[in-house]
């Protein structure tokens, strides 16, 4: 969830802020390597990552993006397997378009 | 564009920008109607809308999310037409799976 907050929301945090919740939850740096990486207190580094977690929860309790993301996903991961399950049972020419349809399916999934 | 930016992220305004900018744009009334509802002045009205976009704009810029969504509807749009166009074209259990398939896509598409 941490990750997903920062990939949503993590531009609308300061550049302090984004940075040491970053190296905190996606570099796995100990609060003294972030204080050295970062030339401020371990203190100032832990309230940094509070106040990004803080504030990203707020932006995502207000606007629920992140939910609607992630139901989309789920119900996408559902049709594909539905698609999958027609490619296979498909010959000709609905074959290959069941094949055509799961690719596009795939692609939407990797961007999403 | 304005009703998307509302509706992504008008829970980040002040309840008067999200109102102000909502009548103008959702309801369509005139400065003074909402000046007169909202019991503030015209100008005030209009400041209100102005930061309110402002403010919306600044986050899509930063985060993308408005594009990142509109990519994968139109993503799912084209697969649509590809799930209709196998449904007319194959019978028995594989045409009853791209049906199936068809719907959840729609049903998806809905909630998007």
């Amino acid at each position: 969830m941490q990750s997903m907050l920062l990939d949503f929301y993590g531009e609308l945090l300061t550049d302090k802020q984004r940075r040491c919740f970053d190296l905190h939850y996606n570099e796995d740096l100990s609060l003294s390597e972030i204080a050295e990486q970062c030339g401020i207190s371990r203190q100032g580094v832990w309230d940094n990552i509070r106040r990004a977690e803080a504030s990203m929860e707020d932006i995502e309790r207000k606007t629920g993006l992140i939910r609607r993301f992630t139901e989309t996903r789920e119900g996408l991961e559902r049709l594909r397997g539905q698609l999958r399950e027609l490619t296979s049972l498909s010959e000709g020419r609905p074959g290959e378009l069941a094949a055509e349809a799961a690719r596009e399916l795939d692609t939407i999934l990797l961007r999403l």
